[in-house]
């Protein structure tokens, strides 16, 4: 267990790097090269007994994205999803949240000032403006290169996944449930960034990564995809009173009044006392964990 | 929630640097002014919902003692131990696994090279060899000035303490709960270091801290103190038996001996699959608090 393996450089090349027992399952760490960002990019996989073994079925899947600054390790070692995944026969995959290193050419990954742009802050969008264009292509990363990588090599069931996230993550999450039916069948968010191009955190990203046209930031917005597309599903989404980045960076008013106005089902829950951190977190997955498998099957 | 509060240099003062609401309870870290020690150390506590509000009682407390490399961050992050800590109104302390820093004069607390001595490795004794014995009091700390400050600032019953730890901590866990009668009315451990002057890590870490005196080491060794003293208690070990460390370092099988030769009734679990990580303490730590708290009342 927990041994290191040498990575590859082929695109779509899928490497285990580490795994432990946990709760009767697994929780693995792969490299994969990804054709999208041009990097090799690390993934926790939390596999279910459900998952392993000679009796393994195809389980669904919930990606968990992440917030400013996180790797696939924070959620994966502070958010205790393990023990009820465990139970309920799901698998966890944990995305880094920007690429990171160097590319197939051996050239480093720019980055930026500051931890809420560049490395640690990808967005979860495809960046058009350059230098971040050629790399940043996060949501290319989570809708294409994982799945394919995964379900190819795991029992995941490509017709049974999940999305949820925290902060920048839950906008992820949000913003690619909205823009891609079909390819999530539930959708959740912690504290999400609800309006990015409505706060300084969004708009610095959106501005970095898309270029100033503002009509291109509408389609990563989550309320502003609300009013736009509508959606045809339900959102559950957990939001800390005492979170120091609610009223400035959050918003989840403008989802409520988004969600309102659209018509879609919107469970929003302020919990009182709780703060932006993965103590907020760690206490209210299971719920989350709960809604998704209810809805994934 | 959160922010950070300037410390003492008072003895005993007791100073409140973070808190988070966690599971309807509040995860706190404390800086406290140890005499024992000399030097401002960090703890961490975990406030279940019955110690907190106008309604509060005390609650029995489990001292968490973590192993090698550890801060009182490690076991508070990874374990998970905060949900069922809640739900049994269990306060779980946390402290740290050596003297850091400065002391009161300012004169930095010695360290040496490696991670198995020194700073992050205080095998929770109190040192009687140069340079040593003058910081390195681990038991003094825990089992005397983090009671004494917690137990007057927080509502923690003085008559309900229980002890477990991990590795290194559950050598401190067994050791403490054997050498001290009456001071805590439960003891477990996970992966413990049975009996350290039989193994490298504890050799180098006894021979250092306690001289080359044979005899002075079997009053810190769990399988010696045993069949020196016997135990009038029952003792629950969770150990993983794809463990690394297990056939060197930690030794079970001589726990077991010990244990059988002084009747002392020890439930050893060898869990298939499971390594030294933090995924398998917080894998069984739930079964661990059921237990102590069953004991605890």
């Amino acid at each position: 267990m927990g041994g290191a393996v040498a990575s590859t450089n082929q695109a779509g090349a899928l490497v285990l790097q580490k795994r432990w027992h946990c709760f009767g399952g697994e929780q693995r760490v792969y490299a994969l090269r990804s054709a999208a960002t041009g990097t090799e990019t690390t993934v926790g996989v939390f596999l279910p007994p459900a998952a392993l073994g000679p009796d393994a079925k195809p389980v669904p899947s919930l990606y968990w994205l992440s917030g400013l600054t996180c790797t696939w390790e924070n959620a994966t070692t502070k958010a205790g999803f393990q023990r009820v995944a465990a139970e309920l026969g799901l698998a966890v995959i944990t995305p880094d949240t920007s690429p990171r290193g160097t590319d197939a050419e051996g050239q480093a990954v720019p980055d930026a000032e500051g931890y809420d742009f560049g490395q640690g802050a990808g967005f979860y969008l495809d960046a058009t403006a350059a230098p971040w264009a050629t790399h940043f292509r996060m949501a290319s990363l989570v809708l294409e290169d994982l799945p394919t990588a995964l379900e190819a090599a795991l029992p995941l069931d490509p017709g049974r996944r999940g999305v949820s996230g925290h902060s920048m993550g839950g906008h992820g999450a949000l913003v690619l449930a909205l823009r891609n039916p079909g390819h999530f069948a539930s959708v959740s968010a912690f504290s999400p960034i609800c309006a990015p191009s409505q706060v300084p955190w969004g708009q610095k990203a959106l501005a970095g990564y898309l270029g100033d046209d503002r009509e291109a930031w509408a389609a990563h917005d989550a309320c502003a995809l609300l009013k736009a597309r509508g959606f045809n599903g339900e959102i559950l989404v957990d939001q800390g009173d005492a979170d120091e980045f609610m009223a400035v960076q959050l918003r989840p008013d403008l989802l409520q009044s988004a969600c309102a106005e659209a018509g879609v089902p919107l469970e929003l829950r302020l919990q009182p006392g709780y703060d932006h951190s993965y103590w907020f977190v760690a206490t209210f997955i299971e719920d989350h964990l709960r809604w998704h498998h209810a809805r994934l099957g």
